[in-house]
């Protein structure tokens, strides 16, 4: 049947009944492709129904902003994607997460969370303004609820006519922290179902009597949802709200999203109850553990990070922020340890760093552990109550630099110019599981703002951390400068096939930058900086500054403004920032001064 | 009385009844002080009774945290400060909001608006987690509330024991957005305050029982108050709330304060109703006009910006959004002609771009028009949400470069930093009102995103703008790059007094740099970059990165990393960039080269 399914209107002439088949179906093309290419599994189990039913109702004029995206799956299967599903986060491929262009049928691109009610409230107002008739719905997770900008946007829906539906699942990717959320719904899907099925066996044993009765009740309380429902949260924003229903009962959502669609004007909350991994036995039963399927085994920076705070806590007045991914940055077992010095925020990036602006206030030392592309959501509180005050907290950024198949959207390629230009930031790079582990033993009793920022994976050897540059292969004249263990190796590379006479530097410290080997560096002399990072507002720039007014050639290697999603090693290809393009391109360029 | 009062302790020896008479002089030196030093009058007058009565209760072991902090004059003057109170915004003078390095009462550094709850929260669990004893108050506007930061804070208060006090005047900075925060209170303080002068008059009326009735019932009220009061927002939280009550009324203030602090454990909000510009009748009647209380008659660039915008919206498919500043960035006028067509997102940065970005996928054109150093707040979102996906969004920036007498937190001396690192953003940079305008008029057709940066005033002069630089005075070998009016001024004082033969260049696009000018320059001659703005990933570092590997030195001017209060022309001076200054270097560092 899937394979019959090339859009939204060919979904359209199957009936309600062949639906929960369909689903069947892309649920097993779901475990099947995933786990082969990786990426999210768990999230999109758990919408296919919710997926399926926003389709069937709804009409290809229409808009559907995804939340995060990440749950955008069975949306690509069923709008003329099966054919290239397979190619799923790869070089070329599909994306991972909506991409206008990609597709007509993604109306917006999305990837860091909580932004679609704001997005969708936009599109809305649009429509309104040009006088046009569409319908518009932002697909929100309870786990995007927590972010403050979610709730900016809630603020300001108005009047407007949108559908917000509200994908419950009691989990953002780890589960859900905080007050507002955890009451959000009092029903969760584990009594839900049980109670349903409770009910229907009863009834099904009643002869003649049972079935319809169960019929009539199913209609009844169809209705009394529909018309009566409340919750006090979306009342406060006088936003109609309509659940909570079963989000994996195909026949319920369609019969609920054509009541919306064909009799509601106002903005209206649909809050479905999904189960994340649906169907998928060990995605179910451990969703965190396939919120998003990847290559395992390798060694990670954020074991590291654990361990190394770990044992800091024993002794140190220390505490430890995570927004909503404990256990991706590394603070599993310190939450396991000392419960009450990890905090869990939530998807809440602001309030974690102006949290740890306070904590560093009252004493405890705090560390923020957010990926790279996530902690950009709090620049303003960095640079305004943390830095300004100077006050010592300190950031571990994981997912510095590339990060592969994420695409666009997660790249950790802005954090050395949006963190170097904030004032009073140190910034180290560690290259080596040894260096990372070195620096943040030096934190605890460093006393200002200082962000330590690190790939997934280092290097395991042994590279030390005394605060200046180490140099590591002895050269003249050419002085090739790494940050990170990626352009460590590049370097080397470099210098072992192309440039024997460069010096090879890893460089530990961006901010500030070792001044002490810069002055051993002579007029004349050429500096290579080769960085994960934008052009501008980077390592290179730095160096760039520094030599500014003197006679030193400096030659910066970045990423462009932005990535697409392929293999680490494909995106420092599409860069030129593999060991061959940056060696040639040096030998071209030097060729006078080799 | 108010000469008595060096500190809190001292306030303590008075007793309630004294307090009127003590807030009345408080609210007269206010006047008095704030209309000759400029600064913030309306929403220090309305807390004058609040702040008396926190400092009134609490010990100076207790933690208070302003929200925003242009409030905290009171608090200022009730802390040892009032002898220096006339030195207030004024270079090495009290700074206009709270400042750890002032006084050991100021808790913690504001100036953004939504931090206070995260902040306090910190506080809170350091105290905890370190086994001390003390109250932490956040005090925090019904503005405040409509940023997501807040909403964050709040959902993350979980149990810790906190008090805080909503200070709602129905009112941020202009009045306020969102249903959230329409809804949070029916009672205002304007029918409240007559209700209660009414029974009180009619009570007065009956002979002996009159008094000692009114006495009982509001014995009775505040009881009740205190022991049932509801709101469903705060409910959600599991926050106690108690309220609302009569913010200017001291008696009462101390009384709940008092209950609160001696009886309630878990994390209360206390919701008093205050009338901003309370007591002195003109900025009672116009509280926003007295909001800032400055210089004025000067032209500024948010009119340049209103006339534009109107004009524009005349024929063009445009609409514009402000962050709960509507007036104070132009938008006034527009918001009257075309109602339907300029959002007022409330304290909601992150928001307004977001809903920026649906906007123009929903294809109208929008601007989003903010202040410099609030735009940083949605550093993520003009990242993630508009540059990512390359929608034709336009950023009008507002006092960018040095801002002067707000001090460190209102600088706009980040966003050449933080916006030029962004992929596919246009950065441009106007001197002169018709720049401005005529940047404003291309900006509708212009297909990516940009952002038009400018300081509060500009230049009169009829500069052009066609997209590239604009030679001003001709010259030789020495390029003076300059970025924004005042560098321009200063700019052409330095050829005319120091540098004769140097060439003046008007910097209208530092995103991309004029490269027909660039390639103009000579190797051997010498760059000079002016910007008011930091050096890390400025206009100074783009134009060294672009002659890195020529043999072209590049001087850079730039602010320092943070920039302490004072005039502009002062803190030019601080930073090395008044015309003397750079003058004076140039001629010194040239001296072979002249």
């Amino acid at each position: 049947m899937i394979r019959d399914i090339n859009s939204p209107d060919d979904l359209k002439k199957l009936s309600v009944k062949q639906l929960p088949k369909l689903c069947e179906e892309i649920r097993q093309l779901l475990v099947d492709t995933v786990l082969s290419t990786g990426g999210h599994l768990a999230s999109n189990l758990g919408v296919v129904e919710l997926t399926v039913a926003l389709h069937y109702v709804f009409d290809s004029s229409d808009k559907i902003v995804w939340d995060v995206g990440h749950q955008s799956y069975v949306h690509k299967i069923l709008t003329g994607r099966l054919s290239r599903f397979a190619t799923l986060r790869q070089k070329d491929g599909l994306g991972g997460f909506p991409r206008m262009d990609e597709s007509m049928t993604d109306s917006f691109n999305t990837g860091h969370a909580s932004t679609a009610i704001s997005a969708a409230l936009g599109i809305a107002k649009a429509r309104d303004l040009k006088g046009e008739d569409y319908n518009v719905v932002a697909v929100v997770g309870d786990g995007a609820l927590t972010g403050g900008l979610a709730y900016e946007g809630l603020n300001n829906v108005g009047n407007t006519k949108m559908l917000i539906v509200v994908n419950d699942n009691n989990m953002s990717i780890a589960e859900n922290v905080g007050s507002a959320t955890l009451n959000m719904s009092k029903i969760r899907v584990g009594s839900y179902d049980r109670n349903k099925e409770r009910l229907k066996k009863f009834l099904s044993k009643i002869p003649l009597l049972g079935k319809p009765t169960y019929k009539f009740l199913h209609w009844c309380k169809r209705r009394v949802k529909m018309s009566y429902g409340e919750n006090s949260y979306f009342d406060k924003f006088d936003i109609k709200y309509i659940g909570a229903i079963d989000g994996n009962d195909v026949g319920d959502l369609v019969y609920f999203l054509t009541k919306i669609k064909n009799n509601v004007t106002k903005p209206t909350v649909l809050h479905v109850l999904t189960k994340k991994g649906k169907g998928y036995k060990p995605a179910e039963d451990d969703p965190e553990q396939f919120h998003s399927v990847g290559k395992t085994g390798a060694v990670l920076s954020s074991e590291t990070v654990g361990e190394t705070l770990c044992q800091l806590a024993q002794h140190n007045n220390i505490c430890a922020i995570t927004a909503a991914m404990q256990d991706a940055v590394g603070l599993g077992e310190m939450a396991k340890q000392f419960p009450d010095r990890v905090f869990d925020v939530g998807i809440a990036e602001e309030h974690a760093v102006t949290f740890a602006a306070g904590l560093a206030t009252g004493g405890v030392k705090p560390y923020v552990a957010i990926y790279s592309t996530f902690l950009q959501r709090a620049f303003d509180q960095i640079q305004h109550d943390v830095s300004l005050q100077n006050l010592p907290v300190t950031f571990l950024l994981d997912r510095s630099g590339l990060v592969g198949s994420d695409g666009a959207t997660h790249q950790g390629i802005y954090d050395l110019s949006y963190l170097t230009c904030i004032p009073n930031m140190t910034v180290w790079t560690p290259a080596s599981y040894s260096q990372l582990k070195s620096m943040i033993e030096k934190s605890v009793e460093f006393p200002t703002p200082l962000a330590i920022r690190y790939a997934k994976t280092l290097s395991s050897d042994k590279l030390p951390f005394d605060g200046n540059w180490n140099v590591l292969l002895d050269g003249k004249h050419i002085h090739l400068l790494a940050v990170g263990n990626n352009m460590l190796e590049v370097a080397i590379r470099v210098k072992q096939d192309y440039l024997l006479k460069a010096q090879v530097v890893n460089v530990t410290t961006v901010k500030p930058l070792d001044s002490v080997y810069l002055e051993t560096i002579n007029d004349g002399d050429v500096v290579v900086a080769l960085e994960e990072n934008v052009r501008q507002g980077g390592f290179g720039s730095l160096v760039k500054d520094y030599f500014a007014d003197r006679n030193v050639k400096v030659l910066g290697f970045a990423v462009g403004d932005s990535v697409a999603q392929g293999t680490v090693d494909e995106q420092m290809k599409m860069c030129g920032l593999d060991a061959e393009s940056v060696g040639r391109y040096l030998l071209q360029t030097l060729k006078n001064e080799i």
